[in-house]
């Protein structure tokens, strides 16, 4: 794979652009609004998500969907909310054999389906990809170290993806179980909002490594129920994604359930990107509830953010619930 | 069980005999200093090691050890590697029945001996039990939320010790991998260290999460190679620790392995708790070394901190390793 096409010009679509370029890739970044893309191809920058980050030569912005159509590879950085939409305008420039990586993280809250579910819908033949790990996207413009899983059902695509993108300092590995990596990236924003609750009332950081241990416990029981392992959710997807999210104001969700912990307003405004775990909360409950599974820290979440519960209800639903054995 | 015995009057110690006054029992806290628990006894407060926090009533701290004699069970909260010449102490006054409950963490440098080795060497028919879990002493002492696993191959003795140390606050959880907690709850300590290298050298919150994830790999590997099982380690005891230990400054491994990150001087000093990883790198290395286990993470903390070995060295080892599937 000489030429990757990323849809989507935010701080991770242009952060995964610079990778690929450091990987010795030609790069399409493609975003929807014209002007920013001509601004950024002038500017040699996107100096709204991820500023003071220089986009290498082999970086190509353009404000043009079809200029995606003879990429080898496309990787989908596109809100989750917005990416059955986004497909759409895909759909006339896509080849059928140009794999598809979906990098973005979230459950369609109108549907309950999984980024992969909303690909396979629109372009059942597809091949596919999942690009999921701990990854602050200014970390990775900067060139800082970073390890993420790139699974797929098709272990060459895996491997042929690995070597497109892999460079010293953004280092993907190949996985198979792209549903384990999806739910896991999906999830972990909404507990990342319950641990920042948490530390935004104080209540110490003994609790939040607790509901990190029971969150990756829930995460794990959504994602067997759909047809992923437990193992997946040990690994940089899992375990490495929400222990990230979880402990760092880096993370936008975090940020989002301290705010709401400390009695502020949330973080927000046109200009932000939105708060992918606020609508993810409410999609994953009625997932969850649709398949029978116990998810108590998602649930309190959407309570406070969907059900008009009070932070004090939430906490109390995060912290002193009670159950028998720890592992059960 | 209505009495409960702490050995060990640190930090920990003193936080655990408030969780178990608070819970209703009666405590005697001993520790090996007679004037500094005098000290303890007048002021009602460890102003050394738990300062600001009052010890209840029901809490009596002693320097005499025959006290322990007829407690109902010994919680053991003396540092690791001393935690053999403590039994020596404490043999003359200990009846055969009396429940053991290990709440130090560490391997014995000298000997690579788990706690539970050391105990059950020592004392071979002692009842025993393993305490931990994410705890930071201080939050534990403020009464800020806190849950650990409370990990016995006897259930009922799980259960009761679970029934008299839990509170609103403090809460246990039975388990029945004892093995698996206590690996968890030592060599946290020497990844923690590596991920303070890693963050004091500015590598930034990607790579550190990435270390975590790989960190709890290896750990597992010598859990199952001890006997223990994998699943233990998704909990409390040991994603929970973990994840505590190496993303707050609060922890004194890893703000052992920033100062290292950042060539400042470790701190130390004779007024401070020594660094238990320290001494678990060396005998967790053996240890895997003899039973044949990768264990890379801990590797590169012991050959910096053992082996002469520069931390540019170790960051090579600790960030570049080539690997084939994330989770092979």
């Amino acid at each position: 794979m000489q030429r990757i096409g990323i849809m989507g010009a935010g701080a991770w679509g242009s952060a995964l652009a610079i990778a690929a370029a450091r990987a010795g890739r030609a790069v399409i970044l493609q975003g929807r609004d014209p002007q920013a893309m001509r601004a950024m191809a002038e500017q040699r920058e996107n100096r709204r998500r991820l500023p003071g980050v220089r986009l290498p030569e082999a970086v190509e912005p353009t404000g043009e969907i079809e200029r995606l159509g003879d990429c080898e590879a496309i990787l989908l950085v596109v809100p989750a909310q917005v990416l059955r939409a986004a497909l759409d305008t895909l759909a006339p420039h896509l080849p059928t054999e140009t794999p598809l990586v979906i990098c973005a993280k979230g459950i369609e809250r109108s549907s309950g389906a999984l980024m992969s579910e909303i690909v396979s819908e629109r372009f059942s033949k597809q091949p596919q990809a999942v690009l999921s790990g701990p990854t602050f996207a200014t970390e990775v413009g900067r060139g800082l170290p970073t390890a993420v899983s790139l699974a797929s059902r098709d272990p060459a695509l895996a491997d042929d993806l690995v070597a497109a993108l892999g460079s010293r300092t953004f280092r993907p590995y190949s996985a198979d179980d792209p549903i384990g990596i999806e739910i896991g990236g999906a999830v972990k924003n909404v507990v990342a909002i319950a641990c920042g609750i948490v530390t935004g009332r104080e209540l110490g950081e003994n609790a939040r490594a607790s509901l990190i241990t029971r969150g990756l416990a829930e995460i794990t029981r959504l994602a067997l129920a759909k047809g992923g392992r437990a193992q997946s959710l040990m690994g940089l997807g899992g375990l490495g994604d929400l222990t990230l999210s979880c402990t760092s104001t880096q993370s936008r969700n975090y940020a989002h359930g301290l705010a709401l912990g400390r009695r502020q307003d949330a973080p927000a405004g046109d200009d932000k990107p939105l708060t992918e775990g606020v609508a993810t909360a409410a999609a994953v409950v009625a997932l969850a509830r649709r398949l029978g599974i116990e998810m108590p820290i998602c649930e309190a979440v959407n309570a406070v953010l969907h059900g008009g519960e009070t932070i004090e209800e939430a906490i109390e639903l995060l912290l002193s619930r009670p159950f028998k054995a720890e592992l059960s």
